[in-house]
């Protein structure tokens, strides 16, 4: 009882925190119908001064700090995220109405990791006190870019099964017939330009690889992901003190106050998206969160109690491992599977995902170190 | 004598303020035809958190005081919203050559505020050690909806007896018949699409009643007071005290001296619109801030003496009273009021009222603070 | 042997330094092919702010400080503005496959500033406690302003004298046979629209004078310098204090590291505009930033052993005499040389010029100041 008790009163007071409490205003307010608009250039310089700021906390710690001691927890966050792609391909994309290259990039979408949502719960664990590995936001490319390059990976193997099976018969036909090519278009209602897409993966059918160098790099290259490699070199190879403690530090939690009012006004408008989507991604966008940042919680526990990882470093995980990416993900899938529809995955992620692993999420395994701690 | 000398000396110290420096920095670099441009995204921004910030500030005050106090000064801000429309109906719209329903929506802009004069004037009293109520600056929505709603509501009337006068006669012309309804035009210069508002306000003539409520609304929806009432919420409902004193207010002088600044550039590159607006017009914007200034400040002397009102509170409501609104009013009153001529009474507020209220006002009441308050 | 090892232990540390450190990382992330992009408003604001707060610092200074001292620094300025035109004029422009117009151009950017280079400047003698007149950051205009003005009248003068010998013969062929035209098109081939600014410039010609005020009054409205003479005017006329303690003297380093990041991926993308200027503007911008600087830190030791000009000040001449201007110079160069081609100024200055003198003179100078001062 006490456990329980303990982690509602948590819950309930994190609803209080700015974080969330812009979260839910932005919402609030854009349900009210409020024209206020942040415009995108300040959003991108935020994303970029989080991502900086959150680089070089990590490098700046991984400088004074034992590298053996990251080990696990890097494999830890490799393995969620390949894990949280494959949980997809067979649960979700066997639900009625779901196809399975939708499926396999949403998956791919919940294994990366939101650099908003990660800002969120490390500003909450320092409200609660609860301290945590310096580096542990550094995990963050360890988590993102396994799903996003597995997702893809997946994704091209079970088209490329798909189309050997079918390629024999079709290709002739499609290549010369025009009104089979649309016809085979009406039941593949998201496909663009399907011809030549085809014709492209059949080049990789051919070749029966899928490229994985390009994929890694790309996720590399987003803004988001070199943001924070960035502030990671700079922070193991300069010495960046003087402009961290000066301004990237201090500026963080205000400016993470205005990004979390955008997502709450995101979230809401894109409620509609929603509808386009059949009620499993609902489903899935709802369970998927806590699932995942579960098996990241006891994968993180073995390594609290051999390693002496701490219990703040295992809800990071945990919280980035319910997180699903909403700003570099997007354009890699659309990229790496051009095939799947971008408004089931975006939808899924960014109108019940996202405020999913930091509203309800974030709270929960907060509260649920707090309670296992024995705090 | 000492009165007189004690407020010029004030007058001449606060030209010296940052704030009001930035302002008349801003006019002479626009004179000497300065490239420099600050991007509209700045300024949006800048907005946001200014007034995010003023509602926190008001939000975390009313949490913790006694709201039978704020009841008074609530009253006077919409008493005067309400009386400062009448004055332009009464006064301004007598004029010659000044069409009525013009007259009108320039009233009602003079009556609703402007969020940057008033974040001007509480730094100014900060920067003079004058005490106010934190929640002072509350106060805005206050009088700035009643002003628009009066002005929109008279606007209305007024059209509706004059349609009355004259429907029975015209009406089947002026549907019937093009050229006659042209021929209204060129008497009607500011009248766009007239066919068809006509035809709106004929039906709202037939209903015989103006709609309230979506006055409203639209103000509480603009962006400068939707940030405020934002800030309001999050103030009183949850505990923002870390970003609050981390992030809004610290920026909020320096990111004032920026608006200034553009403000200033702006006032000067729109003396050019007030070649097309009517003199009477000029004399209007000269004078009205300071009369609707006045009666605020009488009316606040009350409060002052029968509630404990501060001095300062006593200013602050005379320099929103003064302050005319420069971002949320025009779309309202465009869509309210759409017979009325924007340049007219947007020319009048952002040429004239504005600099005149910044630049003048506030120092003037600040320094009839100071004097009658024997300091 | 302790010069150079201290020379050199300098050098290295500097690297490490934030603001070479960004710099540095920018060129690194593009060469990686980031993605990330800093918005073209963010940048404005950026310099808006880093030049205010640079003129703010100065103008405080000059309120507080004697006026005699900063007459023979202020002349050395003037002086090494208008020297490094002179320089390209005889050096460059003699170099094979230089045209003279383009070189006087290149030699009018490497004079004038950069603010950006000032800022990083100012920010590391900071860092090395360095101590130098707090009025420096105030000679940037009296630089820039003469070389950009000498720049454009010796292009003129030189144009003026190669059409009068040419006059006489062509202008008849050129104004009544088009193919003439276009074949002389053929041997200018950065000339656009040669027709009408050959015809502007014949004017230009018969009134045989070339108009100066015109030049100097578009350097000083450009965005840079009417920002920093801003904050001048500000800073000696107004109490600015609190918003310069509050706000932009705070964040000065965090934007400087931010506008570094952007100079890197900028320098890394423009090192492909190289290829279409003639090698020996690789030479001079190479060796440019080093002997201008290397006249004005001798001319600026006269000032430090004759009026105790203190050596941070020192290297503060030197560096805004190896900087060139990047945002405020090329668009004053292109209206006032329109023959002259954008791509080999530009290219020069931005490609190389700028790192060199941000990545390697500003550490040799202050390496050189620390040798000298024996500290």
């Amino acid at each position: 009882m006490d456990f329980l008790s303990l982690f509602l009163a948590d819950f309930v007071k994190q609803l209080q925190s700015p974080t969330l409490g812009f979260l839910i205003g932005g919402m609030l307010i854009a349900a009210l119908g409020s024209e206020l608009v942040i415009p995108e250039s300040i959003c991108s310089i935020i994303v970029f001064m989080l991502l900086t700021k959150i680089g070089l906390t990590g490098g700046i710690a991984i400088r004074n700090s034992n590298l053996t001691e990251m080990v696990l927890p890097i494999l830890i966050a490799a393995l969620v995220g390949v894990v949280i792609v494959f949980i997809a391909r067979y649960t979700l994309a066997n639900f009625p109405k779901v196809k399975t290259v939708d499926a396999i990039a949403t998956g791919g979408l919940f294994g990366a990791v939101s650099g908003s949502t990660m800002a969120a719960a490390l500003t909450l664990l320092e409200e609660q006190n609860i301290p945590y590995e310096a580096w542990a936001g550094a995990l963050y490319p360890f988590m993102d870019i396994p799903a996003l390059v597995t997702a893809i990976v997946v994704a091209n193997i079970y088209l490329n099964k798909k189309k050997n099976s079918v390629a024999a018969s079709t290709t002739q036909e499609s290549l010369s017939n025009q009104p089979v090519t649309s016809g085979n278009d009406s039941d593949q209602p998201n496909y663009p330009n399907s011809r030549q897409e085809y014709l492209s993966q059949k080049k990789d059918v051919a070749n029966n690889r899928v490229k994985i160098w390009p994929i890694i790099k790309e996720s590399l290259q987003g803004p988001a992901v070199s943001a924070m490699l960035l502030g990671l070199a700079l922070g193991i190879f300069t010495r960046p003190e003087s402009v961290y403690k000066g301004f990237y530090d201090p500026a963080f939690r205000g400016l993470l106050s205005i990004l979390m009012l955008v997502m709450g006004m995101e979230a809401w408008s894109r409620l509609g998206e929603l509808r386009k989507v059949a009620q499993w991604y609902v489903v899935y966008s709802i369970i998927g969160p806590f699932l995942h940042g579960l098996i990241a919680f006891g994968l993180g526990m073995i390594a609290h109690y051999t390693m002496n990882f701490s219990i703040g470093g295992v809800v990071v995980l945990a919280v980035i491992a319910s997180s699903s990416s909403d700003i570099s993900g997007p354009p890699t899938l659309r990229a790496g599977i051009p095939s799947a529809n971008p408004s089931a995955y975006i939808g899924a992620s960014t109108a019940i995902g996202t405020p999913v692993a930091i509203g309800i999420c974030i709270p929960f395994f907060i509260g649920l170190a707090q309670a296992i701690g024995g705090k």
